[in-house]
């Protein structure tokens, strides 16, 4: 059978990675797709790099439109990244009656409905797995392999850069900025880290993972994003006396104690009880749990970014449109798990409607009756508390670090309890406070 | 579009748990597959209990071959188990052209190339998502997910009887029979256990998941099967205080320094570093590690059994036959990974030609020179010692334990030094040997 002929728009990591793997595992990928598939064209605009990566054996061009032009290309890759340009390639490929594979996980949580009502218009496929997650095959595993299930939540480590900085953090007890410092040296922040650290890059998988899981179009202005840099050493200090670790999740939860139901989708630092598989997580590693109806839970795990991890996630898609691309349009699997009839708009609840439990940090007087004050205004919000941790002052010190974890409560309560106990002349510094939850 | 019509031969836990799975998430499952699944016929020799199950929403027969001839059924779901009369019966849907879903991996692991021949030349799919690690979709994940890659080694938890009993060992320092006992009173191990407490499950998925990775046939008799009932508390705690957990293991290993090449596929009771992600997977969970070249370690994990997890990956398998049902059969996921004409005989090697670590538990006298003489021999055989624990003697006695742990070596080598040492005359008793895995 003839060779599937793919183009690449944009060959830098990602894309030499992908043609590094395709050619060195050919055999093995033409002996499971049943026919060869081939980068024949790729585009960059410094021709002469993107020549030292393919060599011979594949065209290069400046120009990515050339590439959508070919009538011999099946498949066009995406690989420039942002919102921009990408959005016009992907869309003007999928005009051009062209598959696409995409790493590009902003263009698809803000574009999303755009590009894939296109694609369906047109009977292509887009295809995005490399987009969450990068080699974890989550997006199949949410789309595919939980077909019987109604999932209920899903968490996960879905950026590796702010969870190294967290794993350092905690294992040296340095302070964030030393630690960023440190993996921007090893590669494993960029120099402008603002979309890692402050948590858009996982809140943009989030909202690709929402989607999908609940059948709800991809809605990222409506997700809550807070990164992790605000967060202190001591507070990872004091949850690890308290049986915690702090991760950076994007988490997205189905509620039917709402009203005609509601959808949380939402990304900040959270504590984890330590004994969960996912607060082991270490490193740059990403790792995804789903909480579904018939399955319970599941967990996936694996490298989520990086040259190769990345293209094993675009060429498992090119592999897919090559099995999937002579099934008639209907029943090839949906861009969003569901078909486009049985989308739903289940809405995505504001933070204060979210339920969570909460971890405060109180710098305190020492005196009297502190602590009752505090738990009298929790109390008063119908706010119940899990647990206490109060330190001795140290020598002299006439001030204190009071630790408060409580049960679950509405974010929204949470607030106007926390405006109260900020307003006591005895709370003498700005309470922190994190978000907490038990994935039981 | 007309829904797709299945009917279930054999309607005991799984099948109940699909029956009632289908009907409680059916609007979820028709949204995604894009038409209705129904189960319309049930096959049990006790008609009414079946008909407990099902009510008047499916007909039920005592005879099986009833719904493989009805030529209204599209896909049949095997769960009658066993290889008797499961491969008549899977053999005569084949050859009636339905599609088959199943369960079994005992049938797919010693008669898989039969069936898999058999369902090629009609064109028809065999699919067996719940064959392997009930609710996880591993198979999935090793034959779509990670099509890029040249897979190296997995190994996986793949017996949630035995990982409950380990577990329960190891947190109460229980022995064996009295674990058992109490798995049996909680439904966590059948009342004859052999299959599960020898390791026999665990084999036929290791054997299918070997199948699917490098590319060779199924060969259960190739399988090395080694189960738990064996295994000592002792063990357990002197692993423990070395930093190794126990658990029992399924391994598929390409070996590509034997001329030739090979594949080790092996089933024991494991030491795994305790820091691994997968040494914490305790109780019935499973989870499955895998090494593949570009992706490098993913790791999936959850529920390994139970009607409703094994019911999840059946209904996975459902939607995906009436998604690929209709791409061109050349086009659809090979069973087996690879195309028939892409698979390989690579042989799987004798065990005195496995590589491996080990932890060995000698009896020795309290005397100078004991533990001379046994390094001695380990050197003499050029197996390295990675750490050695002895046991001060209690007080009175003149033997204790001496703890070994070697680096990896060749299990023929560590064989014949075995029985050297045996020989010893102050080796007072037979020798304890357990392989040991870094899985790094």
């Amino acid at each position: 059978m003839k060779a599937i002929k793919v183009g690449l728009l944009g060959i830098g990591t990602v894309g030499s990675g992908t043609f590094n793997v395709l050619r060195r595992n050919q055999a093995e990928i033409r002996g499971r797709a049943g026919r060869g598939i081939e980068i024949t064209m790729v585009s960059r605009r410094n021709v002469a790099l993107a020549r030292e990566i393919v060599g011979d054996a594949a065209q290069v061009v400046a120009d990515p439109r050339e590439i959508i032009a070919n009538p011999e290309i099946d498949i066009i890759v995406e690989l420039i990244g942002g919102c921009g340009l990408a959005r016009e390639l992907v869309l003007e490929a999928i005009a051009a009656g062209k598959h696409v594979v995409t790493a590009n996980k902003a263009l698809l949580a803000v574009h999303g409905t755009e590009i894939f009502a296109a694609a369906r218009e047109k009977g292509v496929m887009v295809a995005f797995e490399a987009a969450v997650a990068g080699g974890i095959p989550i997006i199949k595993a949410l789309r595919e392999g939980l077909t019987a299930n109604r999932i209920e939540w899903l968490a996960g480590i879905i950026n590796g850069t702010t969870n190294f900085i967290l794993s350092e953090m905690r294992s040296k007890g340095l302070d964030f900025a030393t630690v960023l410092k440190e993996a921007q040296r090893l590669g494993y922040a960029e120099s402008d880290p603002t979309f890692d650290i402050e948590g858009v890059d996982a809140a943009h998988k989030a909202t690709i993972m929402s989607a999908i899981a609940f059948g709800i179009p991809v809605q990222f202005d409506k997700a809550h994003v807070e990164g992790i840099s605000q967060l202190q050493a001591t507070d990872i200090k004091y949850a690890e006396q308290l049986g915690y670790r702090i991760k950076l999740l994007g988490i997205a939860r189905r509620r039917s104690d709402v009203a005609g139901g509601g959808i949380e989708l939402r990304v900040h630092p959270t504590l984890i009880p330590t004994q969960r598989l996912i607060a082991n997580v270490e490193g740059a590693m990403n790792a995804v749990v789903v909480q579904a109806d018939a399955v319970g839970t599941t967990l996936y795990y694996g490298k989520g970014a990086g040259a190769e991890p990345t293209a094993s996630a675009v060429i498992a898609d090119l592999v897919d449109i090559t099995r999937l691309h002579t099934a008639d349009p209907d029943h090839r699997v949906p861009h969003l798990a569901f078909q486009p009839d049985a989308m739903n708009n289940t809405p995505i609840l504001p933070m204060a409607q979210v339920l969570t439990s909460f971890y405060l940090r109180l710098r305190v007087a020492d005196e009297a009756g502190v602590l009752s004050r505090i738990t009298t205004i929790l109390a008063e919000h119908d706010i119940s508390i899990d647990a206490v941790l109060q330190r001795e002052s140290a020598e002299g010190e006439r001030q204190t670090d009071l630790i408060i974890l409580t049960h679950e409560t509405q974010e929204g309560r949470m607030n106007t309890a926390l405006a109260q106990m900020q307003a006591l002349p005895t709370v003498l510094a700005p309470i922190v406070r994190l978000r907490k939850e038990e994935l039981a």
